[in-house]
């Protein structure tokens, strides 16, 4: 090992993405608690799968996917001459294993995943280059009721974080009638990828710049705004029925992914300094016949770790850090540790989190570092204590102190 | 979308990985959760790090992990230049975030994570490109009830997943040991790398081409073959009196990789036919060196899930599959999926996980549905049902039904 001080490492993680010390880390479990509990509400079952892909499965879609596939993937080639990528998205990989056991498998078909993704792009708040995104998904029904489910279950996932109706709005779009407007307005494939790209970049534009890009494809806005298609109208009918009361038709919904065929939704942030879509999906009609003639519909929606904190951030709906240690157990000397050990397991068999210090500082710092790792509750166990088998336990963030006969210990820190 | 039938992507995962349907993902679930509850039974806290890794992490150790570094891992360059390195272990990541908050943190240190890891290795039965890891560590200690507390963990673990004391062994082993009798038999550094990879290998040899091979260091087997060194003695001393009785001295254990400094230990399956070790840790006091020059003592232990999961499904201990859904609503007809969906809501609000068809096919076909995925329960919604708020509920495992009042179905659904 090396000696030098110049030639120390660095203990910076890799570029764009994060290390998660204890307080992060119980913050992302949060997350992903939350939206494996709603997720499995509405039955949906978990299905896990490699970030390791094989290359081909993103390049298949061709140029449908360029900017992500050419310029955001991690790519490589393995020691074994085969061509990976790190996935960027899930939908693709959930194609693939649907289509893998398309006849073994029931339909409707509801599977949700929380993967970690990776997508090389210039690091920002809201946006690093590995992050974790639940996905929920519906095969094998083209029902509304489908796309409906799958937008109630975004908005579930909300509310369940803690957020009003007035915190976020669900921006309903029609690819289908992007299309019609496109056909109406002459525009051939390219320019319909281009007009699809402007529509995309609406919310972040200038509306007069907007204005003018939209003149040059040759007709007015007006085209586009006119009332909603009837099926985007039934769709809000049921999600008004169901409760959902915040989505509203939005024309210019298009999402970045060419492979949704319908309906479409963004779920918006409606803070003034925050107002951007931070995320969406819709119905993809036809993504499993890359692997298979059969077309299999399917209408699903990705959530990411990272703009879900900042919005929870902002309005303090993310929990306190607690760690799952509930008693630090502080001996009066390392002689002492078997006993202390013996204590804790006692507490532990009894269903308590516990950790016993092992005495090799003096009881003030293994005071400091039970504080520094946040947990709550102190005993100490000294001679005294094991005579009278009567243990003093301190809350250490609030300072107050109780006596407690050690048979009663365990119930105590199980009621809390 | 390609249209020719030849052009079709493969379903199959990239090679050496696997895909989790959702029994497979419910398994490896099962076992991280078996882990994550021990480890913070035991007061640890869990951290978590991304996947990528600026590879001069594992170069930094050089010819310590050749084989890994050099052979195993998936490495590779980012768009913007920089080296890239899938995690072959979390070890280094652990010592890097350690000595990036050293003096924040307090000690000792109980951290935990449940990583996945990468290693380009000829994919068999137990060994993958890429499996989850439960890694268990103190630091800032050098007391020997450390290292007890390490290995009574992993013990627990083992108990906690069902294993009896016969049906697996734990073999300790001392690095200073090792290296006292290479000094005995006059070896140099590299000789006693060589002895090392030798004693490494003992399990999987014949007895006396050991024996051979061991003559050829010009000694013989009983240097090795004498009593426990004193502190292997006090430690085997301390675990009994903790409980764990199936530990024993083993002068072959050295582990694959060169960090330990001290104690080490593999945990051994008995069964005849798997006689090998599952997973084992040690302790490492110099690793934070690589980034600072205060040494900041280690141990801790990994455990990876295919070898366990491969353990558990030899001696029956795997739990069978059972979905999160609990409960089916089939309908008698798409009109009725509104009335269906409302029901599902008030299970859902009482904490009941419902899938609901959306009625586009027979209920038959509805009930084949919810069987393939299965899920326990089926309550079929028809306009009779609605109107006398009367349901039938059927077990789709045994056949039994029973009738209910709506009033009834959550309470009784809670309480399976």
């Amino acid at each position: 090992m090396s000696k030098n001080k110049d030639e120390k490492l660095s203990t910076e993680p890799y570029k764009g993405v994060r290390d998660f010390y204890p307080a992060e880390s119980a913050q992302l479990r949060y997350i992903l608690n939350v939206w494996r509990t709603v997720a499995e509400r509405w039955g949906y079952a978990e299905y896990k799968a490699s970030i390791l892909e094989p290359s081909d499965l993103y390049k298949a879609k061709g140029a449908d996917n360029e900017e992500l596939v050419k310029e955001q993937t991690y790519t490589f080639t393995d020691r074994g001459g085969r061509e990976v990528t790190l996935r960027p998205e899930m939908t693709p990989t959930v194609a693939r294993m649907v289509a893998g056991r398309r006849r073994e498998l029931g339909y409707p078909l509801r599977w949700y995943s929380i993967p970690n993704c990776f997508r090389y792009e210039r690091p920002q708040r809201g946006r690093g280059r590995e992050f974790w995104q639940l996905n929920v998904d519906i095969f094998g029904s083209t029902s509304l009721a489908a796309d409906a489910e799958i937008i109630q279950i975004a908005y579930d996932v909300m509310k369940a974080f803690g957020a009003t109706d007035g915190d976020f709005v669900i921006k309903i779009g029609s690819r289908k009638e992007i299309n019609r407007v496109a056909a109406e307005m002459g525009l051939d494939e390219a320019r319909t990828k281009q007009f699809m790209a402007l529509l995309d970049r609406k919310a972040k534009m200038d509306p007069e710049e907007f204005a003018q890009q939209f003149a040059a494809f040759g007709a007015n806005e007006s085209v586009l705004y006119s009332a909603a298609p009837q099926e985007v109208q039934a769709l809000l009918e049921q999600l008004r029925a169901m409760g959902v009361a915040n989505a509203e038709y939005d024309p210019s919904v298009v999402r970045g992914f060419a492979y949704y065929t319908d309906i479409m939704f963004e779920v918006f942030d409606t803070a003034p300094e925050n107002n951007r879509a931070m995320f969406g999906g819709g119905r993809y009609d036809n993504l499993t016949e890359l692997f298979d003639d059969e077309p299999l519909p399917g209408v699903g929606f990705g959530m990411g770790d990272m703009t879900i904190a900042d919005f929870l951030e902002v309005r303090g709906l993310l929990p306190a850090y607690m760690p799952p240690t509930v008693a630090y157990i502080a001996v009066a000397g390392a002689e002492l540790g078997p006993e202390a050990q013996q204590l804790a397991q006692e507490l532990r068999a009894a269903g308590v989190n516990v950790a016993v210090d092992f005495g090799e500082k003096k009881l003030g710092d293994q005071i400091k570092a039970a504080s520094k790792g946040g947990v709550p509750w102190l005993i100490v166990v000294g001679q005294d204590e094991l005579a009278s088998g009567t243990f003093n336990i301190k809350n250490l963030n609030t300072g107050a102190e109780e006596k407690m006969a050690r048979s009663q210990l365990a119930q105590f820190f199980l009621n809390l």
